[in-house]
């Protein structure tokens, strides 16, 4: 995600010079400006898929060298050397600057296995993942052979391009690239949404849990904004904390001390990046229930 | 709990002497084995319940001087020097030997302010309360009265005698003094019970969360001994761990990846420790529910 | 509901003749064309809002005599004379019109006793009404007082005034007279929405059970139509019935036979006419919830 | 269930005369007191069970002739005729006594076509079925071949006979003939059991609901015997009513008029006669939940 960056609407793109549409997307993928020199000779797009399937096009029409030189073109994960900005932004987002040493040990063992198999460094869409997915995928894929794993390597090198995109352009559409985590409290005992209600996520890895964002249940007992919105849900373990004690207790319910139900954990995996993930809660003092709706 | 201690039957405690049921009993009263000898001459007991009547009757009856001289007899909590080995299993189980500085130091300046103002050390069943709620009782009876606390302090004399008398006695009735907490484990997916869940117990504590127990489903889905049970369950904050997704994994249920549901946390307080608290999971690779039952 | 009307829109009875409006809306108050006259004068209305207010308020101001006129306008319930179209439809989508003989004698008995006591017939807006709440409001409210009644039927007019309004009128706004009764099923053993089941939905009367509709659920699990919608949801008791047997067969799953869960049937009771009742249906094939939902 | 007849004890069989013996339990197979005869000399026996697999034996053992005699020695079923006690007991709690019209034809024209293919009348536990259930088996064994039938004939034989020894005999064991039905009920608004709860059962058949029994919950909201319990379950459809709203009302929950919950349905099937179903209402004003429990 370009966050440093503004974005830019399609009808500008549409209109401008060769030199302002390269200017303006020729960092969408990596070190890597002639696909969007490729494109700019198609214009006008009337939607940003149109856009982004011609700068498919252009890296499946791609020579070897071409293709070589722009998986080359990519950083190593958890490489502290010189990188676009957008790798900075995306690779910090995914938690690859504060590594413990043992970890950026992991990660320094495994470039290398990569580079010395497969001749160019491992490329993954790191805002699809959370921390332990990285290093699954990174051994799940030094596994694979050469020809799996340029294509592997390829579709992420596309998945990245899709996600700048979608970021960097206002169109008429969006891309298919982010997915959902949402909830919603029903309070039980009286048959009515629950507002007020604290919850915190988490994404739970091997290495702890890490504080991910936090909302308050308005009166839907929904949240204003998803939890997790707007972009992938990274593929991880997650735990929801709702604070339901609290609530309770301002609703003035009879209540033990301490209370049967305080802050309520709810775990659960997401597999699917892009997909919508629905984790409500249904809740009384003594009494409640989750599941993965729509 | 007197473990190193064997239990008698109380036939033979009602036929020996004077000086063997003192010597048996004597320790249920700490440093105070002339309530086992006031009970002596009451003789014989059907029950164990009958004895703990006459037990608490001489304590009801004692002079003021012997009242004080029972306070006065108890060891301080987190206290390092020399205490009745009852005393020290009693402390040790609740955690007291294993406390941060921290800890130690606010034990210290309880202990001290207790003192002074009551003129006794401050005594509390401690098996029946975890981390927290130890330290809560504590400050919440340092703002007592002195009549309030004299009172307070020897109903927890009288729950620390009756805990050690239903231990060491072997008789045909138990002391209501235990609580119990149990599970079962029903697959939603198929309305049956899920058999070899494992399941871990931890206490919730404000410092983290401490290891208490383990244990695996049965083909009930229950386990064959409770979670806690023949003692009181330590009013505290819970969490049962239901390892689910391997569970699921061995059915051959179609799964995601990561499971939607690999380990299903359940939090909860308990605030009465001789109280049946049943916490079962009702689960699908989906979906769950959980509540207090009976 | 005028079904025999089509509707008109607003611009147009604002810049109609004031005949024309009369014409349009004469019926809205039963019998009472003159509500409308002096709703005419006071054109143009931005909202049907406006309209009704400016109504509401020609009912509050008018004269003793013009008052006891509108509601001796009314027909009596379950009457079979002379009545407006609207009445007509109104009590006959209430069912008075399908009445056993000894329902019929019912009604007459509460007629009478209504007019000897009040002076006028008995007023309810039936549409938010099932067949046991309107003989329940009937004996309720022949046991108020003049004053007490006078005010309740004149609230009744009104309401039934609104109803018609908003069938009647395209606007830019809707009147608040409508609620909502919605559904969706959850396959709690897939963790996804149950599509393709069929619900009929009943009134559950004390004469028996009453065929209100039928849906069945698309993709999301939802109906593409509320259940009951964009009218009052008569105060009532319900029965959804939910065909899973014949879903979860469709689908493959391993089934008992008979099925543990064939046809699931929900019964609840709508309080609040003008409220949304979401009653959704979590399922396994051994297993199911449902709650008052939002 | 020979509900007419006293129960006699294991040990007094075993000490008596072969006539005594055979005067006990030669009703036990339906006009075939050969069967007692044989097993009488076999004797003393520890368990029932261990005469019953004498019994057993010495039906496989039999010639042709006998199995034929046996099988012709059973009435048919809603047949008027001459009946051993027994077998009218059977019948009569299967509901066969109070068939209509039509259901009487058919049971005359499938006991024509059964007796014309296979010889000898259709024979069936009817205490294992419920009214939909017997006829289902009727319709479903007409399609069998000869040898297949005789075979399901016979087991059919024997599950008589077990059931009958079951009720008859008091040993220290029992057989395992009898399935189990048991509900209990917990207010999750408060997290404990729901007590003097009303619940009615119900068979739902094809002709209508067939009032079965009713309990109420004890304390520990379940009832203090099964609601089907000591007998075979009838494999059919059951409906369960639990009257929560009388419960709710009673304690003083603040409800809406009329109710959101009142008269809780449960409608499920039974598919093994011998086992047990639990099915536990799990119920706050305003949601409940239910599952095939353990």
């Amino acid at each position: 995600m370009s966050l440093h960056n503004e974005t830019v609407s399609l009808p500008t793109l549409n209109q401008g010079t060769d030199a302002t549409f390269i200017e303006g997307l020729g960092g969408m993928f990596e070190n890597a400006p002639w696909i969007a020199g490729r494109a700019a000779s198609q214009r006008p797009f009337a939607t940003v898929a149109d856009l982004f399937r011609v700068m498919h096009e252009a890296v499946e029409r791609a020579s070897e060298e071409e293709i070589l030189a722009l998986l080359r073109g990519h950083p190593e994960l958890a490489f502290s050397g010189a990188m676009t900005r957008d790798s900075v932004d995306e690779q910090n987002a995914a938690g690859l600057d504060r590594l413990s040493g043992a970890q950026r040990e992991t990660f320094g063992r495994l470039n290398k296995a990569y580079r010395e198999k497969f001749g160019f460094p491992f490329i993954l869409c790191v805002r699809r993942h959370g921390r332990d997915s990285i290093l699954r995928e990174f051994e799940r894929r030094l596994g694979l052979s050469a020809d799996q794993e340029r294509e592997t390597a390829l579709a992420e090198v596309l998945r990245i391009g899709a996600l700048r995109l979608d970021q960097r352009i206002a169109g008429p559409d969006r891309l298919p690239v982010a997915g959902r985590l949402s909830t919603h409290v029903l309070d039980t005992a009286i048959g009515r949404p629950a507002a007020g209600i604290e919850i915190e996520v988490f994404e739970v890895a091997s290495d702890g849990q890490h504080f991910v964002g936090h909302a308050t249940t308005n009166a839907d007992g929904r949240t204003d904004r998803p939890l997790i919105g707007d972009r992938p849900v990274p593929i991880a373990n997650y735990e929801l904390r709702f604070h339901v004690g609290a609530y309770f207790q301002a609703k003035g319910y009879p209540l033990a001390d301490p209370a049967f139900l305080d802050v309520v954990p709810i775990r659960f995996g997401v597999a699917e990046a892009e997909a919508h993930y629905h984790v409500p809660l249904l809740v009384s003092p003594w009494s409640y229930s989750t599941y993965r709706g729509s």
